[in-house]
């Protein structure tokens, strides 16, 4: 358990990501990390901020958002600094936001770890994880290696990145690290069956450690000139304009981070991988949420003020006001009730809500996502 | 086609029941006949006065409902005559509804032929009601029977009498009338099973033409005392006093006028019937509903201001709200959506929504009833 911050570590935390497959719940004003999805009464992002101060240190934890939700996540994070908000003109993707943060803190310490670690992933078991985060820091330091947390997988999905385990590390203060011998971002459902059956492939978790000036270098050996853009705009904001200016921010090439960087390192063999031995849920749509949340009677609820009477019906619930909602012999069912929006489907059918939040902006239907 | 009125007949619209197979679209102070299920921007009730006035003429059609529902009645039907609206201290079921209805009409005109219709039913084809309704008030003359309209049963249903059809009564103005050979009130669902493959039954769909006086000397047969205090709250009725004794009212016998009347009408061998060849629908639940509003996509939407969008969905949405109602994959669904219940079942578990209702009662929401 790490009760004293790592030395000369820094978190960041990307805030992006509207969770479209988590609709009418997660809106484009209310995204998926302002949520409180685990029921214990704070926000997702709370719950990160609360997981990686103990790691970092409060004044160690960056936090890049859109800058239209800066306001809610500083009231979120009553104790973030505010040199340590990195608003967001546009989004442009994870490259941009964790390079952008990586420069900015490879400026302020030049040896400096840095650690990013998603806003709305829940986890649980913080001992475990903070034991995991400590050895990827021992890791990212003594190897210089870019460290990802890597999760068994329960199931074979595209929806995630693989991690290949190879070898041992052989670190003492890292006993569990291994050699990432591949990294395959979303890979088809065939191709992640393989990987689940041959039981050497890990899911990668959005946990990323590695040196600061690391992370910069391999950007830069996937793009000059972003890498170039990333430090000239952290050498602006470092220097007091604490505005991003949107034009250069804008023309930032939009690419993932497991594609520009992770894909790369683990085949220039500088990516390393820690088992995560503690519970991990990204909770990409519905069903995940049901299954968190999953109860004697197989129905999940959330919101705390809903009346649900139910006859032979199974699934999730999830409302924001106070009406009654009554299900009868519907199994599975998601079902999620809000002002101006009622959605419902099908735990089988949850990952089609993307589509349909889809089909309403493309519609011209923005009012409601 | 009938133009002018049938003489010296009387149209009875018992207008009762909350039809709680159709919450919480329907509720106590919004049950069914006041709602419109049809979508022709009429209520159920409205709908059944227009097909009977032509029958009856405006003067001659009265309704029986509850005290709580008189003024929203008689909002609906701004022509019904003020000594026409008996309004029932209590629920009573259909024997003393009807019965006392006929009573009144006797009095003001012992010669009378009364016809009774339910207020919530839908039916199609006015011109083949008319032309059905006109043969019975003919046979009900002549025979001094209760006569019936009698629907071909489309499945087997426990949720409906039976009536089975007789010998041609070879009456000329009359062509189809038939005598009821038996009426079975419910059966269960291997016998009502048994008469779909007879072939020989119809329906029993709620409509019976009779004298007023057969119909109080039916009563009699049951039990005399009902028939004495129909008979005596009818007379304080058209001697000016229009509020009925609650009291007398609620020690009524509480029974439906199928066991009444109209079995054992059918076994002394005074009941007659005429096959009904008109569309017709008793709106039982969500599923008949949704029959009723069956479109191309197999998905109905009832309410005006309702927006839906859908992704392999199919069933119905009744919404009394402006919300986006999104449906993903979700087959032969019922989403009902009011202001403070929202119902989720399927159409094949319509009819467990009277259980969940009588659940509620139980419970003491009433609130929501």
């Amino acid at each position: 358990m790490t009760t004293t911050p790592l030395p000369n570590f820094y978190a960041i935390i990307p805030a992006g990501g509207s969770g479209s497959r988590l609709w009418p719940l997660s809106r484009a004003d209310q995204p998926k990390f302002l949520h409180d999805l685990t029921g214990n009464g704070h926000t997702l992002l709370r719950n990160t901020w609360d997981r990686l101060v103990p790691l970092a240190g409060r004044d160690n934890v960056a936090v890049v958002t859109g800058v239209n939700h800066t306001r809610q996540v500083t009231s979120q994070l009553p104790d973030l600094n505010p040199s340590n908000v990195l608003a967001e003109p546009s989004p442009r993707e994870s490259t941009a936001a964790i390079g952008f943060a990586a420069a900015v803190v490879s400026l302020r310490s030049p040896d400096a770890i840095v650690g990013s670690f998603a806003a709305d992933h829940v986890i649980t078991d913080t001992d475990a994880f903070h034991r995991c985060v400590s050895e990827a820091y021992v890791v990212a330091q003594s190897e210089n290696s870019l460290v990802t947390i890597g999760m068994r997988p329960t199931e074979p999905s595209s929806a995630f990145g693989y991690v290949e385990v190879g070898e041992d590390l052989g670190i003492a203060d890292a006993p569990s690290a291994k050699k990432a011998a591949r990294f395959v971002e979303k890979p088809d459902w065939a191709t992640a069956t393989s990987y689940v059956e041959a039981g050497t492939f890990l899911w990668n978790a959005g946990m990323f450690i590695a040196r600061a000036d690391l992370i910069l270098q391999l950007i830069d050996q996937h793009s000059t000139d972003l890498a170039d853009h990333l430090r000239a705009l952290a050498e602006q904001f470092v220097s007091g304009g604490r505005d991003i200016d949107p034009d250069t921010w804008a023309g930032l090439e939009k690419i993932a981070f497991d594609y520009s960087v992770a894909e790369p390192a683990a085949e220039a063999g500088v990516m390393a991988v820690i088992p995560g031995e503690f519970g991990w849920d990204d909770v990409g749509d519905f069903a995940a949420l049901a299954r968190l949340h999953a109860t004697v009677g197989d129905l999940a609820v959330l919101g705390k003020n809903t009346k649900v009477l139910t006859d032979a019906a199974s699934g999730i619930v999830v409302s924001q006001s106070d009406r009654l909602v009554s299900l009868i012999g519907v199994k599975d069912i998601v079902v999620v009730d809000t002002p101006d929006a009622l959605l419902v489907t099908t735990k089988e059918n949850a990952q089609r809500v993307k589509a349909l939040v889809d089909m309403l902006r493309l519609g011209g239907s923005e009012d409601v996502l």
